[in-house]
C-alpha cells in the first residue's frame, strides 16, 4: 500500500472471547496492508493460540492497544464505523461494506481523519448502546440463511474493502474537513444538557429520551473544529446571560 | 440467493492440513449462499474441531465431498478456477478477484457450467501442474509485504466476491456455450498424441515438452461439444488413413 495514504485505521475488537481469532484478525490486518489493531476488554488474554494463527503478523499482535473501555476506545477518533452482518431496525447512516459512500471513502482516506472499525463480539455483537455511538454502520452482505461471520472472517473482509478504497485513486481525499473527536463531542453533550437544565428545558429525572435524541443528533452532525468553537461560545454566552 | 441462480460451484480444498480450517471454510461457504465443498486428500481426518469451527453449517460439512486425487477432483467440470496470493511466472488467463471478466463471469453464472474454484495447501499452494490443469488463475489483492492469507480467509474472499456475481443482474448469463469436461480433454489430448506418435510427429522420449504444450493449448481453448465432436472425428479419420 501507498505509504502516503493514510493508513492510521484502527481495527478494534469489541470484548472478543476467542483467542484464536485475535491472532487470525492480526494477520487478516496485515495481509491487507494494515497495521493497527486494537482490542476493548478481552475476555481471554492473548495466548499462544492467537500468536500461532498470527503467523508472520505478531508484530501487529504484539502492539495491540487494549482499552478499558468503548468509549475509552472511540475518545481520540472522528470517524467511527461499526460492523454488522445484518441490517439493524435502527435508523442510522449504514452502507454495504463495498457500498461506502464517496464522501465518508474521502474521509478514511484523509489524515485528518482517524478513523475506527469496530467489530462486536462473537456471540452477540455490538449493543444498541454501543452502535450509536458510532457514526456508520456498515454490513457486510450475506446469504439470508446464515448471516453470521466469524469474527475474523467478517475483518478480512471489510478490511479487503477498505484497502480497495485507499487504492482507489478515482476516490478524492477528502482534505477539507477537519472533524473533532469523540470526546469533543462528549463534553459538548454535557455543555449543552447544562444549559438546557439551566434554563428550565430539560429535567434530567423525567426526559431521558430528550438526551438521548441531542446525544444521537451530535452524531449525525459530524462537526469540524470551528462549528464546535462557534457552538460552545454560544452555550457559555447563555450560561453567562443567565448568571 | 436467487435458487435460480447456477450454484453449483464447488470449493476444493487441496490437501489441507489443518481440520479448523475445513470447518470455517464451510461456514464462509454457507454464509455466502454456496452450499459445496469438496476436499482432496485431507492430510487430517474431519475432526470435531472443524465441527466446532463450521458452528451453524454442519451440513455443508457432512455433506463434504472427499476426492482421491486432483485430476479426479476436476473430472467433471468445465470451468476451473485456482486461488493464489500472488501473480505467478507462469503465462496463464489470471484475474484479481474483483475484476474477473464478464465472459467469465456469464460462464459462472450458467447452468450449463460445471464451476470449481480450487484452493491450494496452507504451507505450499498448489503445484505448478495443478495450476496448468486450471482454466483460470485468480489472484486475491494482498499488501506486498504480507501476501500469505489463512485458507479460509482466502476462501472467504473469493466466495464474496463471486457471490456478487450471481446477485448482480447486469451480467448476463452466458448460455449459449456447451464447454466440455476435463475428462473429455484428457481423453482428446491421448488421441491426438495416438495420431502424432502414429504419424512420426512425436516422439515421447525425446519430447515431453510437446505434450505439455498441446495439454495448455487444448485447456486455453476450452472447446464446447460440438467442436470435440469435428475435432475428435477428424483425428479418427487420421488413424483410419495411417492403417
Amino acid at each position: 500500500m501507498n505509504k502516503k495514504n493514510n493508513i492510521d485505521i484502527e481495527f478494534i475488537l469489541v470484548e472478543p472471547s476467542h483467542s484464536g481469532n485475535i491472532g487470525a484478525c492480526a494477520r487478516a490486518i496485515k495481509n491487507m496492508g494494515f497495521e493497527k489493531l486494537a482490542i476493548v476488554k478481552p475476555r481471554k488474554t492473548i495466548t499462544e493460540e492467537a500468536f500461532h494463527r498470527a503467523k508472520s503478523a505478531k508484530d501487529i499482535l504484539e502492539n495491540a492497544v487494549i482499552y478499558e473501555s468503548f468509549d475509552q476506545a472511540i475518545e481520540e477518533k472522528n470517524l467511527i464505523l461499526a460492523t454488522s452482518a445484518r441490517e439493524r431496525t435502527i435508523p442510522w447512516p449504514t452502507f454495504y461494506i463495498d457500498e461506502i459512500s464517496e464522501e465518508i471513502k474521502g474521509e478514511l482516506k484523509s489524515e485528518k481523519t482517524k478513523s475506527a472499525i469496530i467489530f462486536g463480539r462473537e456471540d452477540n455483537g455490538l449493543s444498541n448502546e454501543e452502535l450509536q455511538k458510532c457514526h456508520i454502520h456498515l454490513v457486510i452482505p450475506t446469504s439470508d440463511e446464515y448471516s453470521s461471520l466469524n469474527l475474523s472472517h467478517a475483518l478480512q473482509l471489510v478490511a479487503f474493502e477498505i484497502r480497495k478504497i485507499y487504492l482507489d485513486n478515482n476516490v478524492p481525499i477528502s482534505e477539507e474537513k477537519d472533524l473533532v473527536s469523540n470526546l469533543e463531542n462528549e463534553k459538548l453533550l454535557e455543555h449543552l444538557m447544562e444549559v438546557l437544565k439551566k434554563i428550565d428545558f430539560y429535567d434530567p429525572k423525567s426526559s431521558k429520551q430528550v438526551k438521548t435524541r441531542i446525544e444521537r443528533l451530535i452524531k449525525k452532525i459530524r462537526l469540524d473544529k470551528m462549528e464546535m468553537g462557534i457552538l460552545r461560545g454560544f452555550l457559555s454566552k447563555i450560561m453567562d446571560f443567565e448568571k
